[in-house]
């Protein structure tokens, strides 16, 4: 008969309910759940007050969401929460390129690119040639890897974000690597830019001192057959937002050395090469 | 520059970001956040799917939130969140009456009623006598408290939930004491009933094996000026589903003799006397 709550044996109590008919992986995440979070609630004392605008913000973020706009993940973004999950599930080995996280603003199935071709359709911002490898660990080039890649315009908007405003498939692109693993193309050296902040989530941000911006990069999801599949981004190596990126997805190993161009096609070239792992 | 993400510091990192700007509670209620939903994270491995489907989960709460129904109030009610919320503002010392979850379905300013009067107005259900009385810790009738009860009818479903079905405040009515502390109404003895169940929620319980069942009970809300609100149940002793609760609401000592009358104005009586504590 100890079923009954008790404020010391919370946790366990409520753990204690879950029943025969349970699969064994949904049981350990939610009783795992159920013990952080009442942990969380103990050790800060947390006020009925302050439950209420729990229930509140939640309630606002999901009435947010839609098609367009995704808040619960803006949130687990902002958290740290998203770019946890991701290191947790791609651990490499050293000399790997890193995963970072994909972000909201991926679109499957861009145009099919020839390599040196350019993305950038809206004739707005400097010029930047992408150019590198795609290797496996060993340093032998990958052929018939695909580089799916995506950045926001000189304004800081990606595509989606302005229909009827950019072109369509603007900044984005599908490029496949012959035998020699090479890879090139033109797009924008990308922008910072601030993630949208109009709703509960930028209202936490303002709450805790934060700012809701990105330091500028330009997102890659590179598949190979036989590789595990990496999504990562590379960042501009002086954007003054590298320190304190609004969802921690920098990292050291990605940050790229975009440079000047004297006298080139482009203003700017951003080399880096791609190391992929067996799968 | 040790600011860039890494797994083995993730909580430290984000937390590192909160600004000078940021006042000291929220800064310390969001920082415990993040730290227990990343060590949440780390301890079961999170994968992407299930992070995912977390996200799903949240935005179909959210979706479902109307001033009919509080999806995210279920969630936290049926993870025993609610609970020890209230357990943990709601302390109190020995023979006062305990708190337990205030639940969505009060509505403000219910008619007030002459003692002895009934609450149930659709005929349905066994007629109940409730009565004792108002108490402070050191046995002394409160005079001017005010009782604000309701239940469910006897199809186990409260007046709100069924608009133009039942009669507008049906099992519902506030009751103020006299000198002698005493109160008395009659209701129906309560019915066990389902939570609504058919959202995430449900679909959560559903997973874990756990039924969606409350235990039959009478709410009270009372408050007397110059003593602590109490907002409370009397459950009905002999229920069925008295130690499992889907929102762990039962308190051995809210736990009622309800008793079967022998030739008397109703069928059933519930004794039960309130002890407040002093503000």
């Amino acid at each position: 008969m100890m079923s009954y709550f008790s404020e010391e044996n919370s946790a366990e109590i409520v753990n204690g309910r879950i029943g025969s008919a349970a699969l064994p992986r949904p049981a350990e995440v939610m009783s795992a759940l159920v013990r952080h979070l009442h942990a969380f609630a103990s050790e800060v004392h947390l006020t009925q007050k302050e439950w209420e605008l729990g229930v509140e913000f939640l309630t606002r973020a999901g009435h947010l969401c839609s098609d367009e706009r995704q808040e619960f993940i803006l949130l687990s973004d902002t958290l740290g929460f998203s770019m946890l999950v991701d290191a947790i599930n791609n651990r490499r080995p050293p000399g790997a390129t890193e995963n970072t996280v994909f972000g909201p603003f991926h679109v499957a199935n861009a145009p099919l690119r020839t390599m040196g071709d350019t993305i950038s359709l809206d004739g707005k911002g400097e010029s930047c040639l992408f150019e590198g490898m795609v290797l496996d660990l060993e340093g032998n080039p990958i052929m018939g890897a695909c580089l799916d890649v995506w950045s926001d315009n000189a304004d800081g908007f990606y595509d989606v974000q302005q229909p009827g405003i950019q072109p369509k498939w603007n900044n984005r692109g599908r490029f496949i690597t012959q035998a020699d693993g090479c890879y090139s193309f033109v797009g924008i050296r990308p922008v910072s830019y601030p993630i949208p902040d109009d709703g509960p989530v930028g209202q936490l941000l303002a709450l805790l001192g934060r700012h809701p911006y990105r330091p500028a990069h330009m997102h890659f999801l590179v598949t190979a057959d036989g590789f595990q599949k990496l999504v990562t981004h590379i960042f501009v190596g002086d954007d003054p937002y590298l320190t304190s990126d609004t969802v921690f997805g920098v990292k050291q190993s990605l940050i790229a050395p975009f440079s000047r161009v004297e006298n080139g096609q482009t203003a700017w070239r951003a080399p880096f090469d791609f190391v992929l792992v067996a799968a």
